[in-house]
């Protein structure tokens, strides 16, 4: 009999299968990220007990993120395939023991390890297709980080579009929006394997660490947002009632862990 | 607040948003599944207490499924892309308390809700790129499901090939393998947020329930199997140190649920 | 210098790197063939000198198949990547010199080498994400090829779905329509390096010879069909405005070669 | 009768459903050139008459390129799965009326539009899965522009990895490379229908008119390189003997045309 060793799935003798190499995690990408405001109801109906609403419960932010990531070794930066994806993913604010907190409540990615991570920390991540404009220094194939510069994005799903934007940037500003800037509030679930009726085996709420965090300059600019209605999905219940801001910046930084702040079969 | 709804993630006011839907999932497919001894010691080292070897413990079926499957609505079926997969699976063989387990140490497939779907049931899936060479009944483009029928398997992962299989029908039998023929004893694991050194927050072994099995004829044959060695995989320890036998069959089968029959933290 | 070698391109000293292997070119599949009537002058639109209109001008087939194909060699077989691909293309009937013609108008597929095939035939063909729901014979996780079967058919592009279909198998039939059913005719076009304003390099009209035709029966049934109206296509022209019928068949055949009927440049 | 409009297939009466719209195309990216020796015969056995060697004539220089690519109304830019894409491609060099020239001899990309509007412009193209490290300016998740940037570049096709390379930048230059630094001479080609037999419809030279180049500094470096051999492809025989020198720059360009500089069937 073995003691298996990996940080998560495939578990073997030598913890070399595993899909997730252990943290930390680092972390450098382009984000545009979209802030409107819906009906507060349909932002509150996604916030579980014992997460409270927040301030300004509408607050929705829509983000678009173009990462390069790897692992403490940076072997994945040198075989690219492992180490670049997308995400495309809304986050809503709550209060919890006092304070805001944000909340992913749809999200998308393009590798497997990505899908995982994001399931490991919380996020709710399913599959999709991403594209985001990148700015460029020469050619005209491509916008300049500066006003006037376009950009387009764009999030499918099993063959359907789900939502498109565009963002023009105007300026620059000091920060980059409200919704998604306090510490995450995630939930951990999975049923047990007798099925819904039965208590889950897992269902946590967690929080996560981030250090050294880098970034450049906030671009801030005009974004118009479609949402399309698909089967399988109700992001739409998130539907635009008025913008806030829209907002794009390089950025990095790295993931070194977390904290279980709530377990629901205490 | 709310309740939340959803089998599993992302859990919504509704619930219509979970990647998953609640079971059954009915299965129907095409399955070849090739058997060999390998080093008995390196099945041995994958299995965790408490399950211990299997007699003939060097047994090892690795298996190509070309599926559709659906929930108990059957409308994934009338939109093809959320239906269809295809996986590829290597399977050990243990023994728990006295009786014969099989237990899936490595799995790919390719598409988001199988992954998440496995993760459920205890398969360690990644994301694959999965080929099977399809019988056919007209024309020159295919094999026949009789004698001479050849067909190629291939399994690929981040723009590299892992592993590569030929079959040839020889004629029919009675039973398609004895090593995926038990009851499945898998793992479901998950580390805490607070990482792998605190005790993990999900560390079960489970046992699954299939009802409704429907099979047409088992065709054996001849087969060669080719394993690569990549970075990030170690299913090349499994290395064939002797065939025992090939089979492909048409299958269809209805997954209910399980059991947890041990749970690592009691 | 060298006699360089190959079918197409790249051409080599040996010919072994072309992307197509010479003919001849085997093809096994199963077919949904949609056919309806449209608006006849947007049929007429579509058919260049000295092609004219057909009796009955705007029958319109929405087909799609799914194939494996292979050369004479039969090698593509073995590695099901390379021999397995899916398409959907709209027909159209014209006349050419007394004689009724088909002619494929717009079509996708999923694969390099299928697509550089089908311009060598004088198909337009573009990339796409095709999915067609299979029979089984086994579980319930699919239709049987018999009254009731029910099948879902979808097409996307760029990430964009193009156009569903949904069929419900009613009964067999002597044979499966007749839009798709003439010689073909095809254009070969490709303009001169020096843009649009020069003569076109290329300009024929093609027609094409299939040999060792082997199917199975014919089932007949009722579809509906959605069209999508998308940037850059502008196949919602041909809108269904009464369904003439709709077959499932499982076929074979050889591509052998053909003949230019036409050069535009004589 | 129809006068079908568009500037390649598939041709309507409005012309917009082409595969391709008509030059200028505009390009912004970035380039990864390993330049390198080998046996001198596999370049000249490459070349076809009236194409004669060029002075050292075994130099190759092997790229990655990570493009945007749009049309003159840069309407793809806000669509960025249509503007996105990758290509590798080996150059080789020959003389030409007295001049040396630069010829590409294998390539692949990973966008339909991208591969047709190579085969336009005489550039051999297949499909393939490229990926290649970006450098950041935020974060440890990529390489910096300057001395020590490390990056990976890798090309897959049909589930295979073909080949993959690693660059350090070690300073800048004035120049970057001079194998693919010359105008391009390259062949367009398509069987006759009747097959290879009969003479080829199309077999031309072509050279190509590029304008507006701008370019960022030349970063130089050392780099390694791996070749693997697979079915179906040739370029191994390509192999290195002796490395020249590598080369990361930003680039923008426009295509405007090009001209035909010899027809075989004259």
């Amino acid at each position: 009999m073995a003691e298996l060793q990996g940080f998560v799935f495939p578990r073997t003798a030598t913890g070399r299968s595993s899909i997730l190499p252990a943290p930390p995690w680092h972390y450098s990408g382009d984000l545009l990220t979209i802030e409107y405001r819906t009906d507060p109801e349909r932002v509150i109906e996604l916030l579980p007990d014992p997460i409270e609403p927040a301030d300004d419960p509408g607050a929705v932010a829509l983000v678009w993120a173009d990462w390069q990531s790897c692992s403490d070794t940076f072997d994945e930066l040198l075989d690219p395939v492992r180490a670049q994806y997308k995400e495309v993913f809304f986050v809503v604010r709550g209060r919890y023991q006092g304070e805001h907190v944000s909340r992913c409540v749809y999200i998308w990615v393009d590798k497997d390890y990505a899908l995982v991570r994001g399931h490991y920390q919380g996020y709710p991540k399913k599959l999709g297709s991403i594209h985001l404009t990148r700015p460029v220094a020469y050619g005209k194939a491509g916008p300049r980080l500066e006003p006037g510069g376009r950009f387009g994005a764009t999030l499918a799903a099993y063959d359907r579009r789900l939502a498109e934007a565009r963002f023009t940037i105007t300026g620059t500003a000091d920060q980059g929006g409200f919704v998604n800037s306090h510490a995450m509030l995630h939930t951990r679930f999975l049923p047990a394997i007798e099925g819904a009726q039965a208590p889950p085996s897992l269902h946590e709420l967690v929080t996560m660490k981030t250090v050294d965090v880098d970034a450049g300059p906030v671009y801030v600019g005009d974004a118009d947002l479609t949402l399309f209605d698909v089967p399988g999905e109700e992001f739409g219940r998130l539907a635009p009632r008025e913008m806030i801001g829209a907002y794009y910046r390089q950025v990095g930084a790295t993931f070194v862990g977390g904290t279980t702040v709530h377990s629901y079969d205490d």
